[in-house]
C-alpha cells in the first residue's frame, strides 16, 4: 500500500482492536497510516464525552511524547434518559445488551444516538483539538448479531438502514458510524495542518 | 458543642449535602469537627473505589491546598455483575430505582454490596490514605422511601435489617452503612496521627 504520509503515522491510543480497525479503515480513505498503542490513559467520570476525550489525550500523550489521538464514544438512548452515555462500556461488560434490551422492555419511543469524540494532541499544540461525530438510530426490540460489530452494535439499528451496526461489515458501519464520522473530520483537518502539528 | 479538635477541623469535598450529614455525625461519635467543601473535585474512570478516590483527594487538594478528605462509594449488585458498581450516582440520575429494580425482575439472587472508600491527603503525607467500609445486604423487590436516604438506599436492605437504608434515620443508617464504617476507621485513624498530618 502506498501510504502518503511523509513519513508520518498518527498514532491511536487504544485497547480496542475493534475501534483501531474501524479506524484504519476511514483513514486509508484518506491515505493516512495509523499505528495503535496500546497504553491504558485515564478517563474521567463526565457526562460530556469531549471533556474526557481532552483528558485522555493529553494524558496518553504525557506517557507516550508522540502525536496521538484517543476516541471516545457513548450511547444515548433518549427513554432511559440518555442512559448508558460515557458508561457504554462498562455497562457493556456488566448488564450486556440483554441488560438494555430487560430496560426497554414495553417502551415505545426506542430513539438513541452513538455519538464519538476524536481527541488529538501533539507537543505543538497548546491544547487538544476534537472532532465529533454522530448517529441517529433506534434500539431494536432483539440481539441482533451479525458478522462483525462489538459492544451495544447488535442492538443499534441507524436510521435508514434495515440492518444493525452488528449486521454490517466495516466498510457499511464506517459509512455511516459516528466514529467514521469523527474520524474523517481528523483526517480532514490533520490533512490540512500536517506540517505544522 | 464542645470539638476537641484543638482547632483542626477536617475538610470533607463533595458536593452532597446528604453524605455530609451521615459524615459529621459519625465525625461527632469521635468529638471531631467536619466542614463541607463544596468543590467539584475530578473522578476517573474505574472499577476500583481506591483509585477513583486516591486520584479525587490528590485533585482535590491540588485546589484547595488544606487537609481533605473525599468519599466514593458503589453498588456491586451480584447478578448484575458488580453493575452499577462505581458508576451508582449516574445510574441513579438515568434510570433510577425503578430501572434497577427493571433489571432485577424475576432475579431471585437479590445480594448486594454497598461499598465506601474514605481518602485522605494533607501537605505532610506522601500519598493519600485510604479506610475502606462496606455493607451486604439485598435488593428489595420493590421501592421502600422512608422519610431519609438518597440513591438507591430505597432498594436496599442491609442485612440483619427489615427496613431499607432510606427507612432508617441517619442515625440507625450510620449504625450499619458502608460510609459510616470507612469514616469511622478514617476517624480513628486520625485521632492517632493528628499531630503529624
Amino acid at each position: 500500500m502506498n501510504f502518503q504520509t511523509g513519513g508520518r503515522v498518527v498514532f491511536f491510543a487504544t485497547n480496542n482492536l475493534n475501534k483501531f480497525r474501524e479506524a484504519c479503515m476511514v483513514m486509508r480513505e484518506f491515505n493516512l497510516a495509523m499505528g495503535m498503542l496500546r497504553i491504558k490513559s485515564l478517563e474521567i467520570q463526565s457526562e460530556n464525552l469531549e471533556e474526557i476525550a481532552k483528558f485522555s489525550v493529553l494524558n496518553a500523550f504525557e506517557k507516550c511524547c508522540i502525536p496521538i489521538i484517543v476516541e471516545d464514544a457513548g450511547l444515548f438512548i433518549e427513554a432511559l434518559n440518555g442512559f448508558p452515555g460515557p458508561y457504554a462500556s462498562y455497562v457493556y461488560r456488566t448488564i450486556g445488551n440483554e441488560g438494555l434490551l430487560k430496560l426497554m422492555e414495553n417502551v415505545k419511543l426506542r430513539k438513541a444516538n452513538f455519538r464519538s469524540v476524536v481527541a488529538y494532541f501533539s507537543a505543538e499544540l497548546a491544547a487538544p483539538i476534537c472532532f465529533k461525530g454522530e448517529v441517529a438510530g433506534e434500539i431494536t426490540e432483539e440481539v441482533r448479531a451479525g458478522s462483525s460489530g462489538f459492544g451495544f452494535d447488535p442492538i443499534f439499528r441507524p436510521e435508514r438502514s434495515d440492518k444493525t451496526f452488528a449486521e454490517m461489515d466495516i466498510k457499511e458501519k464506517n459509512m455511516c458510524s459516528h466514529r467514521a464520522k469523527a474520524l474523517r473530520e481528523f483526517a480532514k483537518w490533520y490533512i490540512a495542518h500536517k506540517r505544522i502539528v
